[in-house]
């Protein structure tokens, strides 16, 4: 990307190991994210430009001296931020915070929209997948599966993420602010995890439609204080226990803490646009109010969700709606701006 | 009060029965709380006045013709908010949201530093303290038994509840930002939920010292970055599990963020003296911390409590340095706002 609305593919240098931790994968399936939409409205024009993406999933080319656990050959999930996995916020569960990490999309680290990439901290960066015939992914019956695979790189698992943190169990009630991909995983992952209810707010009905197939009980396509209206008239009165916030913008904050109940918890996974916002007495505090969330430490969650997947029992791929070749990323990235496509896949 | 700095003693009519939920308590001790404070600060001048206090044992006077579960001659503890104790939030534990409570020291509720009481919701805003000697109370090795009892009306639970919500347990290090009463409560009830090791960040020696004598492994005396890098030396550069905000101003609010480890918990007990905060992806979200807390739901926490009071398990009513009669109040209020008192009992 080289600028707001500006994004080229180009023939580079393929990645080599830089370190004796690197791995090189193969991409076979990559992804364009909500996240990446956000430089895609506002990023300032650059020369050097920025390589982009940070989900895949691929076949291990070549590994650095160190790495112990991969093979060339393994099929591997690569969570969208890099980490060694062993350090003490990884062995507490928060992996985004590895003191050895870090994200993808700088010119150093590199991006994975693109049929070769270079990943740091290997062992701890990428999961490998048993079992799987990488050769037949992505065609007939296995695209499917493979576009179930992409998603615990990061979008279902950030879904997840919000519901872990916010609680979700079960006889919660919970609302979902957002009907984007990261939205539709979250009301996902409440249904898995036992939620009671789940009112799903967001005005796409092509997407709101997928949402109830994921376990949404109720839709709420207002917003603003009509929106908070109608969830507190269907939680009689009494508000949300749980909201999870799959947006990241000041409205659906605003939204959050104006449906959530005494004692409940606010989760958020959209990546906040702003800074400060209201937090005090009238907002979160005389309340009770919990507020948590944050980017998803997906490896923390992921060898129990490839099982979810492989045993079939969820199927978060249904979140692509359109596949591409690398050729027309550009083309992608305009169509999930103009809400033409709810998330694309880039099959290499 | 009558205006910041203003407080008289009065003496009005007798609270009655205005409700047959309502009881009628005779207050054999009441104190001063930090958040009476405030308004000793910032009030506006009032014809009126405001009655002030939300603290008191004593003993049960009257009740009103619907009061089940408390007779005349009981010895009570009231929370420092009413509360019906039935209602959906009372269930769920959050008591200061009942749909039928409220908080005294309105003209209409009255206030609580007071030789009678009138107690709404009395069934739920009660609570008897079984096979104490009333009559004793106040004197003697008594006098330190009704203090910790007092204290389960606000400071000591709220200490309580921004432990319990900040999840502290056992290999937790738990940081408790200020060294007024309800921090030292706070320190007193890391200790009981086991926290490893506890910093107490103040600066008043003698207020410290107390904290030590209350479980405070560590004493932290320096403020902002100065205190931030003191923490986070004393913690291997990671930060701290928990943070116990028992302030109320930005300046703590701002030390908590920046002590908190990744994934850790800011639970705050202060009254936030602000609305809007910072808790964007440099504060809160990037770290993944949670944010949690508010006015205590002491009511939830009573039962367990007054056990530990009455086993002598603990003594939380160390915290009172003072004791005054009804008449010395205004100099009672001036002594906690120039810190020559940490917090004052009111003997009648």
């Amino acid at each position: 990307m080289y600028a707001a609305g500006d994004v080229r593919v180009e023939t580079v240098a393929d990645p080599t190991i830089q370190q004796p931790t690197d791995a090189i994968v193969r991409v076979t399936q990559a992804c364009i994210c909500g996240s990446d939409l956000h430089p895609y409205h506002s990023m300032q024009a650059s020369e050097q430009g920025s390589p982009m993406g940070h989900e895949l999933i691929g076949i291990v080319e070549e590994i650095g001296a160190a790495v112990t656990t991969l093979k060339v050959g393994d099929f591997v999930i690569a969570p969208f931020a890099f980490q060694d996995n062993t350090c003490v916020f990884c062995r507490e569960g928060v992996q985004t915070s590895c003191i050895h990490g870090g994200f993808y999309g700088s010119p150093e680290i590199g991006g994975l929209q693109a049929e070769l990439a270079r990943i740091p901290q290997a062992d701890g960066s990428l999961v490998v997948v048993p079992g799987v015939d990488a050769a037949a992914l992505g065609r007939g019956e296995n695209a499917q599966l493979a576009a179930s695979l992409l998603t615990l790189s990061d979008v279902y698992l950030t879904g997840y993420h919000a519901a872990h943190m916010g609680r979700v169990e079960a006889g919660k009630t919970v609302t979902v602010i957002g009907d984007g991909a990261v939205g539709l995983s979250a009301v996902l992952a409440a249904k898995q995890l036992g939620a009671e209810r789940i009112i799903l707010m967001g005005r796409h009905t092509s997407r709101t439609d997928l949402g109830v197939e994921f376990g949404a009980t109720d839709v709420v396509a207002e917003r603003g204080d009509d929106g908070i209206g109608k969830v507190m008239d269907l939680t009689n009165g009494e508000g949300s226990h749980v909201v999870l916030e799959a947006v990241g913008h000041m409205p659906a904050y605003e939204q959050a803490y104006g449906i959530v109940r005494p004692g409940g918890v606010i989760s958020r996974v959209g990546v906040p646009q702003y800074e400060d916002a209201p937090i005090g007495f009238g907002s979160l505090f005389g309340k009770n109010v919990t507020l948590t969330g944050g980017p998803a430490p997906v490896r923390a969650y992921m060898e129990p969700a490839i099982q979810q997947v492989l045993n079939g029992d969820i199927n978060p791929g249904r979140v692509f709606d359109r596949t591409i070749g690398i050729d027309e990323v550009p083309a992608g990235y305009a169509a999930m701006d103009a809400r033409e496509a709810l998330k694309v896949l880039v099959q290499m």
